[in-house]
C-alpha cells in the first residue's frame, strides 16, 4: 500500500478478530520496527513479543487486570456514563463501549508487544526519541500488512510485576504495550485538531499560510467532550 | 511509494541540496506528522517550522553554533581523528566528514522543524509517546515525497535561547530539531543490529525462531568502533 496513505490512515485499533498473526507477518512487522532511528544509532529498543508462552499467559492476565482497573477509574472519573454518555449512540458512549471491549479482551489479542528501552531512572523525554519512532514504524507496518494495534501506557502500575514475569532487567523500562491483531472495523483517515492549531511558522502560534487541511478533513480536539 | 519500503529504507539524511521545499510538499509532510497517535488523542505536539522569517534566521545561527560545539566536543572525545579515523576511507572518518558537513551547513537547510510538546518539568519517557511517533511520521512522509531529514537533540544547551527567539512558552519543550531537504545521496536499506538481538519472545533475551533478518541484510552495532 502507498506510504503516504498508510501514514495518514493508521487508526488506533482496539478490537481484534480471533485470528493468529502468521509468523512471517510478525517477522515483517518487527523487522520494520527495528529500522527506526535512535540516538547515534545505538538501538536501545528491544521488543518482547507475547504470544502463547508461559510468561505470555501470565503477563496477559496481569495486563488484563491493570487495564480493567485503569479504565474503570477513568470511566467513572471522566463521567463516561453521565451527560451525553447516557445516549448509547453518542461519541462518548461509543468510545466507552470500545474501551470496555478493549480491556475485556486485551488478554486475547493475537500478539502483545512490550516495547522496551534502556534508560536511566526510567528515562526522560528525550530518551523517547530512541524508542517511540520504532513503535510508530511497528504500527505503520502492521497497518500496511492488514493488521492494527494501539500504543498504550496502561501497564505502569504493574511494570515491576511484568518485569519479574518476563525477566526484564532493572535498567530496562517498558516504554509501551502494543496489542496487535486483525482489525474488527477499519483503518481510515484519522481525526486531529485543525492543522493551523498544530503547525506554526517562525514563531509560536504564528500561522503558516501553507499549513491548511486537505478538503474533507474531519477534526477532533481530544477525548470526547462532556 | 510502497509503505513497507518507505519504513525499511528511511535513512538519516544529513546533506541537503540547495533547493527549497515547495509549500505544497511542506504541507503534506506536516499534515502527515500530525496524523500520529498521542495519549487519549490529546495532540500535545506542535511543529514550529523555520524557513526565512526573522526568528528563523536568528534560530538558525544559534543552532549552527551549538551543533558545531557539540560535534567538536564529540569528535575529540570519541576519538574520530585517531585510530582508523586517520584513514579517510574508513567508516569512522566518513562518518566524521558527514557530521562536519552537517554542522557546517545546518543553518542552510531548506526547512528546520522544531518538534515541540507540552510536558511537565521537561517531560518523562512516556511523554515521548505523544510526540516522537509524529516525528517519525514526518520523516517517513518526507522520504515518501523525495526528501530526507534527521531527528536530532543537539539543541538542548540552547533550548532557552531558542524559546526566547521563537516565543515558545515555558511549559513547552523542544523534543527534537529536524532539518529537512532534498538529499545529496540516497535513502536505502538501513543497518541495525541482527534481529535476534532486538526482538525476543516470551522472556527477555529469549530468541524467537521467526525473528530473523531477510537475506542480504547488513548490520551495524552502533557508532563506528575505534
Amino acid at each position: 500500500m502507498d506510504a503516504y496513505e498508510a501514514i495518514t490512515t493508521t487508526r488506533a485499533i482496539r478490537r481484534y478478530r480471533d485470528e493468529p498473526i502468521p509468523e512471517a507477518d510478525l517477522n515483517r512487522i518487527l523487522f520494520a520496527a527495528t529500522r527506526a532511528p535512535s540516538g547515534s544509532n545505538r538501538q536501545p529498543f528491544r521488543f518482547l513479543v507475547l504470544r502463547h508462552g508461559p510468561a505470555a499467559l501470565e503477563a496477559r492476565q496481569v495486563l488484563a487486570g491493570c487495564f480493567a482497573a485503569l479504565w474503570g477509574a477513568k470511566r467513572a472519573g471522566d463521567g463516561y456514563d453521565t451527560g451525553s454518555g447516557t445516549d448509547p449512540t453518542s461519541p462518548k458512549a461509543r468510545m466507552a463501549a470500545t474501551m470496555q471491549h478493549f480491556v475485556d479482551h486485551i488478554a486475547d489479542a493475537s500478539a502483545i508487544v512490550l516495547a522496551c528501552t534502556r534508560a536511566r531512572h526510567g528515562g526522560v523525554l528525550h530518551d523517547g526519541a530512541s524508542v517511540y519512532p520504532a513503535c510508530q514504524n511497528l504500527l505503520l507496518a502492521a497497518r500496511a500488512l492488514g493488521y492494527g494495534g494501539v500504543m498504550t501506557n496502561w501497564h505502569q502500575s504493574e511494570a515491576a510485576r511484568l518485569a519479574e514475569i518476563c525477566g526484564i532487567p532493572d535498567d530496562v523500562t517498558i516504554a509501551a504495550v502494543i496489542p496487535l491483531g486483525r482489525p474488527v472495523g477499519h483503518h481510515g483517515p484519522v481525526r486531529r485538531r485543525p492543522l493551523p492549531d498544530l503547525v506554526y511558522e517562525d514563531r509560536w502560534e504564528a500561522s503558516a499560510p501553507w499549513a491548511v487541511d486537505p478538503p474533507g478533513t474531519r477534526f477532533t480536539g481530544g477525548p470526547p467532550a462532556p
